[in-house]
């Protein structure tokens, strides 16, 4: 029972079952269906539409465009809202854009009785244009006299942030003598979530109320939004997020639900649905965001660091979303996971292009950023002769370290004992040295990468959480959370921690998995890998003010006695037909402090004494005609802390350098996440982002017509994500530390998984060919086109340099 | 805006264009549906069944007999639930019934996946009984020999109470010299509540709770209840109300919800939906108890009343449900209502029989209780040829009265005001005279009848109630209540309570009209006209912490200096940019008192000065880096008094004697119910409760065969509920006077309306006719009847006693 159990997930039997209500199994009976017309050029401005054939297909209720809907510009990022005008999001959209800024962008709407109405009303709708030239690059996008993609941002810039740790530049410190310096160009791609259920809704009014049901890992944001899109009072809207099917970033973004809210109010509040299909899912919401560095990297024999020179450029295609937070986050890490440098220099862009928009993924930044701080590490050791595990010790973050801007802080720090674990569970020393000197067309090696992780976003924005809890009649806890159970398992633990911290056991706690923002508390949601860390802390400060209540009553049922002498003796003394009176003032006095609840029942803190069960105590505190108290708390949690989680991949890895293909014999992630709430459940987490780390490094990639921006293959045949065939035994470990600043030890596990699976890899990949792959993903053509102009293989497939032949 | 003011119903646009949203328009789309298999016998045993033709009916799922459901008998009326063993509700019937007590009885039930599926298999489901005779009378039902419906229940009476006031008997008072003495019998009839939504129900399973989604005045009842029924903890059950269409007592009790969700779990947690017929619906759920009673009165020739004895048998048909509660509520009235006699002796039986089962219902034996009182004040001031107006301020129970036995009082009197303002309308004295001495077949009448009714159900059972204030980010309110909104108009006032305690205007108060009994707080629900009384101190208790907690964020953020001076000079002596932290100390400390709310402003108190809008205030609370804040509100209010609510009514009838039709000409009921909260509303429940007193009077029934015991009448054609071309124009009026108990000066006013109308028809019948009707319904055959027994009519319609001819 509680924190530190294996309990199985509180969803399980409902998941396997099918009996799990996602948002189109609760929708009702006669709602219309929404469908978006979508622009069929990357670039340019809505001129007119022709509606006429449109409008005749039966069933059409209306179609709205860019030229009816709200003259508002609204930002759609899933952050904390700011007070301070200067940390407000961006508000660069409208419901429907007049201005086009990617291939697909969102034009117009049709709304119909049925599905298929909807969808030939929209393919029946003709659109004039006029067009510009399509910019699908950053660095092409800042050239002097591109079209300007948002009039207020000249140059297409959305933000540029500089900063230098130590002093004078990268190149006085590398003028020392002995260096080995290296100059390079790394890139990663745009990739997309892939959650299993699309971008789902249904909006409806009520009592002049829109009512919005979502699959969002933001109810409380989206309500917010849909508010500043419609330009309507936030009390106006209610949002409810039943189960949702995956949502690892992009549902951390608020995509259709302000259109969906709209459309409502123009079928006169009648309900309306709107669910995306698979390629508007993957070419129209969000990607994670393409990067492009340029880096310089100076390092002693010794393999001591020297100084390192960054400057990122962030593709944030056409809208501005999560905008400059992903690449301020990735430039973090490569500051924050190597220490004690002469000169750190860092310049990053984010910059407005014509590709599908960037947002929030899984890592946020940092899986990018990670690719380029541990490429760079396993570059510069190789620069120096040295193993990249030593450079990494001797050079990577240590134990007391603070970031010097933000504060952060390893108030645990288990990064080089998750070093150690994966070491000995890869055999490295043993495997570098075997692979060492390989000549096949098959080779192998071992790789590796670090990372570290911040817990939430303080204090770069706000954390805040709330949590109710109820006591029903028969002594069982409803637990009300406005943290959002996503997939990853969220109900599980914080019904694990409130059974911790109140004594009332797992069984008897039923959480409310449907987040309503009218009914359920606030919190801003699942994302930054915050919810056990942020919403724990509220679950254990309303568990206990709960805890007190429910023993308040106790003390008064059992007329508790005043006083703190010893509960067994007092009582013997005391209470009897007299003591009544005297006890009701306990109730109000710290009597109850002398009392605790232990497996559903409140104990004698003291002799540990069994005196009354919750049951009897819940079913009195609401019937008793002496005292009715209906038991609840509620309490918010505004949390003031963080902590860097951190840890380790090792991947062992197999390179058919003929065929380009890369097979992962062995990968390891080991993580120090402070204390585990659910080891299975943390288990099952890991392995989730290891699939995806994996995808990311191997195969995924979306792909855009480079003359139109239209994607190439935005959908599940033609992009490439993992499938159980494609991977491979994924094995784990952690290195479990108690947290001081954790509410239950524990610190973030939700995102890290990710991180550094792609470097790892891509450094095996070096370790096994003496190929520094500096873009992803690592695809057959990228490794055979490389092979090929390096000599390693020769220019017919099969054909290897060398005189041997490989089938 | 606020308490007093005739705003409009907070849910009249939804209702008013088909919005609102009712159980049947909330169902998904893959529900079973189950149908009921009842009885065809009145008294007996099911012996077996022959299922075998059902089970062969395509879309049949599974059939539920008397055998298969769990051996637990529970209640099923809406009382809060007793921990004394005493004090709880008879369990006298199990899911389905293998002993049969009424024609109709649930037997089995079949789950289909159509409604087509399901009546058909219900059809063909054959049942062998063990037949005994049928008992509809509670007199006969005492007999020796009569089977005993309930073997625990020796003599089928399940209650018999008595009690004397003043000293000796009856008799020994009726001993005085000179005085008119009444020996008589009087009877009232079954009628139903004929809410026009009729019991509707769907359950499902979600990770292994039940959900119930019913039509019910009583969602925290109905949970636990299914609770007993199913042998299942209530932390188990989920019971939400939607919008309801009526209630008027049937729906305080726990009718099919149990049945549904049992046959839910029969069906794997399987959607199932159970809804009744009108049919059921009249002869299967619950009635108003029938009553007979034994009267005796005396009275001084002056008018003094001396003594009465009153001996009443409730005929509680099948099933215990409300049970004697109703019986005990009817003596009562007839105890409250008139004071000062040497003696009153009381006695009354509660007595099954093979009836439909009795149950609550608007007024909950008062209606009952008060004909009884009502016929024989008129009968006893005839006796002595009194004016009844008069033989009512005589004898009426008088300002400072309390109730001997339960201490209930007027804590406010209006009772006379009541009357003189009815006299003045009705011209009491002018038509008194002016109908004095009429012979023509067509004869007109006056006639009034006072009562009072205590106001919810203190001290007699619990009275507890708990409400939820959530500041939503644009300083809105989110309003949850545990009080159900049943079409009386109680969101309404809830929401004008909370604005007047808040200060928050009306449109920014959202009203939670769907109560579940998840997530909104425990409330016992609707009736005993307790909840603007009982409920509406929840809100204000609620109102007045919700507002402190505003108004103690709002302290915080202006800065507000501690200590007490008035808050202007202070604010200039010491706010500043030093000052910010000794304010933040104040926010714990009484600083906020100095400030109050004004129609969404926070307000300096002594000056009035808008210092700061609620929407700022709220936006900062959520998103403030220094001290977040989701600001919420939760109390019980466990309310321990009670006053009485009087009134009367005045009709003005013409009696067409040769037809026997009553038309009534005027009509007015003035209530004393203390301050309205809303004028408009007030008004509306006087309307619906006179046109229920009308229907009671003149043309309801319940018939049932008198050897079957099948229900006779039990559709809307042939049972005659009166329609807006039978219901004269109802005139209201009030004595508004502040109630120092209730919350805002308010008493009870849901059930009155609906009390004195049939007395008073009764008796301007007699002053029209002469003679005295002691039995409802006041229908033409009675009547016609009664005339020509008398005399008064020919035996051919139409030919008057006295040549004059009728046509």
């Amino acid at each position: 029972m509680g924190v530190g159990s294996s309990k199985n997930r509180v969803d399980a039997w409902e998941k396997v079952t099918g009996q799990a209500k996602y948002t189109a199994d609760l929708m009702p009976q006669n709602l219309y269906t929404a469908k978006v017309v979508h622009s069929t050029i990357a670039n340019g401005w809505v001129k007119s539409f022709d509606l006429e054939e449109a409008l005749k297909v039966p069933g059409v209720v209306k179609i709205v465009t860019c030229f009816d809907v709200p003259d508002i510009q609204f930002p759609t990022p899933g952050h904390p809202w700011s007070v301070e005008k200067a940390h407000q999001d961006i508000k660069d959209r409208k419901l429907l854009n007049r201005r086009v800024r990617m291939y697909g962008d969102d034009i117009a709407a049709v709304i119909a009785e049925d599905d298929i109405a909807a969808r030939r009303a929209a393919d029946k709708i003709k659109v004039e244009y006029e067009e510009y030239p399509v910019i699908l690059d950053p660095e092409a996008s800042m050239k002097e006299g591109a079209p300007l993609l948002h009039e207020e941002k000249p140059g297409n810039v959305i933000a540029h942030t500089s900063f230098v740790l130590g002093d004078g530049s990268f190149e006085e410190a590398a003028c020392e003598e002995g260096l080995a310096v290296i100059e390079k160009e790394y890139r990663t791609q745009p990739v997309q979530h892939c959650h299993i259920e699309v971008p789902v809704s249904y909006a409806y009014m009520e009592k002049g109320r829109i009512v919005i049901v979502t699959s969002t890992q933001i109810p409380h944001i989206v309500r917010r939004v849909v508010s500043q899109a419609l330009g309507i009072p936030i009390g106006q809207i209610r949002v409810i997020k039943p189960y949702i099917g995956g949502g690892f970033g992009n549902k951390q973004d608020v995509l259709y639900e302000p259109l969906n809210a709209f459309l409502c109010t123009q079928a006169g509040g009648h309900g309306v649905r709107l669910e995306l299909s698979r390629e508007e899912t993957l070419g129209c919401t969000r990607v994670r965001h393409a990067f492009t560095w340029k880096i310089k990297g100076a390092v002693r024999e010794d393999g001591t660091l020297v100084a390192r020179k960054y400057e990122a450029y962030s593709n944030q295609g056409a809208y501005a979303s999560h905008a400059h937070a992903i690449a301020a986050n990735a430039a973090n890490i490569f500051k924050q996971l190597y220490q004690d440098e002469k000169v750190l220099e860092s310049d990053s862009y984010t910059v407005y292009t014509n590709l599908m928009t960037g947002g929030a993924m899984r890592g946020y930044g940092i899986p990018q950023g990670d690719f380029v701080t541990e490429c760079v590490a396993d570059d510069l050791a190789r620069a120096v002769g040295m193993d990249p595990l030593e450079f990494r010790l001797k050079n990577c973050v240590k134990e007391g370290y603070k970031d010097p801007h933000l504060g952060i802080a390893f108030h645990s720090y288990g990064l080089k004992a998750c070093i150690e674990k994966g070491r000995e569970y890869i055999r490295w020393e043993e495997k570098r040295k075997a692979y060492e000197n390989q000549s096949g067309p098959v080779r192998r090696g071992v790789g590796m990468a670090i990372f570290n992780y911040k817990t939430g976003v303080y204090p770069i924005s706000l954390e805040t959480s709330s949590c109710r809890m109820v006591l029903n009649q028969d002594g069982s806890m409803q637990l009300f959370m406005g943290a959002t159970e996503i997939g990853q398992g969220a109900d599980t633990v914080f019904t694990q921690m409130a059974a911790e911290i109140t004594g009332i056991t797992e069984d008897r706690i039923h959480i409310e998995t449907v987040q309503d923002t009218d009914t359920t508390p606030f919190d801003t949601g699942a994302y930054a890998s915050r919810q056990t860390y942020v919403s724990g802390k509220a679950v254990k400060k309303t568990g206990e003010l709960f805890k007190q209540r429910i023993l308040e009553y106790a003390a008064f049922k059992l007329k508790l006695p005043c006083g703190d002498m010893p509960l067994g003796e007092e009582k013997n003394a005391e209470a009897g037909a007299g003591a009544s009176e005297a006890a009701e003032a306990c109730a109000e006095s710290s009597a109850w402090k002398r009392l605790d609840i232990k497996e559903n029942q409140v104990i004698d803190k003291a002799s540990g004494e069994v005196l009354l069960s919750l049951a009897a105590l819940a079913e009195e505190a609401l019937y008793s005609l002496k005292k009715s108290v209906h038991i609840t708390a509620e309490t918010t949690s505004h949390c003031k802390e963080n902590s860097f989680a951190s840890g380790v991949c090792f991947a062992e890895v197999e390179v058919d350098m003929p065929v380009g293909k890369i097979r992962i014999l062995d990968i390891i992630n080991v993580h120090d996440s402070g204390k585990l709430i659910n080891p299975s459940l943390a288990k099952a987490q890991v392995h989730g982002g290891m699939s995806m780390g994996i995808g990311y490094a191997l195969s995924e990639e979306l792909l855009v017509d480079e003359k139109t921006g239209r994607p190439l293959n935005a959908n599940l045949l033609d992009y490439k994500i993992p499938t159980a065939m494609d991977t491979p035994d994924l094995h784990t470990d952690f290195v479990e530390m108690d947290d001081p600043t954790g509410p239950f030890g524990n610190k973030a596990l939700g995102e890290p998984p990710t991180i550094p699976v792609a470097p790892a890899i891509r450094n095996a990949v070096l370790h096994a060919t003496g190929i520094a792959f500096d873009s992803l993903p690592l695809s057959p053509q990228k490794l055979v086109e490389r092979f090929m102009k390096e000599g390693m293989i020769g220019a017919k497939s099969g054909k290897l340099k060398g005189g041997e032949t490989h089938v």
